[in-house]
């Protein structure tokens, strides 16, 4: 792996500007209805990798976007994966108690509360991307809200998520794990990908935009093989959430299916296919190479 | 009570219009996610008053709205009163098993389907005020937008209904159970009717936009009112939904406050507030105070 000398400095750089919008956008804890606004809080803030936000920011770099536009698009992303999480964790879902190296929200905050704020972030999202702009038109919005909605919806995130719970009576075959996890980790991932391109100035050119979706999905992919490899290899305190819940659950994973090797194969596979298509872009997208890798060699 | 003629023959035709746009736009049930689609299909069709729809489209003949510009704001409040059903139904919130006459969204499909088929209502509601429309610039929709996801979000619904579960263990007093109200119920009425009347083809003048949100307030907590009252006084059956909650679960209403009569009264002082601050607005605004009207004398 050979990843730009800057980009470790770059990511650390962007993961504390997402900190600081998040903090300071967040509605305020000591405003009511308080305890709500503090479960938000402490399930959004202060951990994540904050791979959506990342990829965000580094495809509005290719296009120049304004920061300001391209920190509100990575920070919604943000919220909608933190709901996700709240979510995906409650008791009648993965019933989990660790997130992010701290408790989950439902066991700090109760899981009213705890349902209550994943509704809300998901509210919120769609409230910070349609802020009044300096754009007295407004354009260029109402794209990036349908972009986000559609990959939150039953086409994308919750419906993958739905066919994941199905799937622990009737383990999935390789082919409909594939679209499983395009729906269910990576519509989210293409979205931050997308949105962070439309923030440009002027729209992309249908066939980099072609490639910059194909690269998308090849990306999706590779960030759940390698969810999956972490889940079956590394211990909870490495990963700041409870490892080794696929085998647990008895769900049918990449490792699983595959076998450790063969899914360590097919995530190489992805990066070689991601960077080969990012070389057809006529722009400089060395930080979205430098996160392909990235995502491939994380350990958590 | 006196009622335009033609009141109830309009209201069933809106309610009819209502039905078969939400039918024809949900997701098809054969389409997967399946049980996903059909759970979000069970909660949003063939039942509910339709109140914050018939809001909206009466505050849009107000200006003259386009007919599918307003079927379509109509459509997404339902979508979120119907997730907002669906999360408050949930066990960890009312726990309750009739909605609409019906088996809740949870008893017919498993709590964690019920869950996420509320999280993708709200991000279909989002996706249908994001469509692309005829208008090249998209002017309008973000307004459209920004209004229901603030009425949605922790200032809005979501914090009215964390408000109202913290007062099960200390009852809150009058000013601040109308404060939760406004909230809770307040906020996605107020929503109805405030994006009703944005999808004319001018904005409303600042003076009567604001008498319409003093409308708007009133007509929120009038409604809620006569919730109240209703929940007290009729059966299950009458309902379709669990009659007695409030007193089951201890909550303070404007019934257990104030008492049956006075709060008969207080919803007759909200209705004639509402109807007099509709007459300051140079519109033709009978179908707002029908709906008003009706609103206080509903049986269910």
């Amino acid at each position: 792996m050979t990843l730009s000398p800057d980009f470790f400095a770059w990511m650390t750089e962007q993961r504390a500007a997402m900190e600081f919008f998040l903090d300071r956008q967040l509605p305020a804890p000591n405003v009511t209805p308080t305890r709500l606004h503090q479960a938000m809080r402490h399930a959004t803030l202060g951990g994540g990798k904050r791979i959506r936000a990342l990829l965000a920011l580094a495809a509005g770099e290719l296009v120049d976007a304004p920061r300001a536009r391209l920190l509100c698009v990575a920070g919604s992303l943000e919220l909608i994966h933190t709901y996700s999480l709240i979510h995906d964790d409650l008791p009648c879902m993965d019933n989990d108690v660790l997130r992010r190296g701290k408790p989950t929200c439902h066991i700090q905050f109760g899981e009213a509360i705890a349902l209550l704020a994943g509704d809300a972030l998901q509210s919120l999202a769609f409230q910070w991307l349609s802020e009044e702009s300096e754009d007295p038109l407004q354009s260029g919005q109402i794209p990036l809200v349908h972009l986000l909605a559609v990959a939150s919806g039953s086409r994308g995130m919750a419906g993958g998520q739905a066919i994941d719970l199905e799937s622990t009576t009737t383990p999935l075959p390789l082919p409909e794990l594939e679209i499983m996890h395009l729906k269910k980790t990576g519509a989210l991932i293409r979205a931050a990908i997308l949105m962070g391109a439309h923030c440009g100035s002027a729209p992309l050119k249908a066939a980099d935009l072609q490639h910059l979706t194909h690269f998308a999905n090849r990306v999706g992919l590779l960030f759940q093989i390698v969810d999956d490899i972490l889940d079956a290899t590394m211990d909870t305190s490495t990963l700041g959430k409870t490892a080794g819940k696929d085998d647990a659950h008895q769900k049918a994973t990449y490792v699983t299916l595959l076998g450790l090797g063969p899914a360590r194969q097919r995530a190489e596979e992805l990066e070689q296919e991601a960077l080969l298509t990012l070389a057809r872009l006529p722009l400089a997208t060395q930080r979205l190479e430098d996160l392909t890798r990235f995502m491939n060699a994380r350990h958590h």
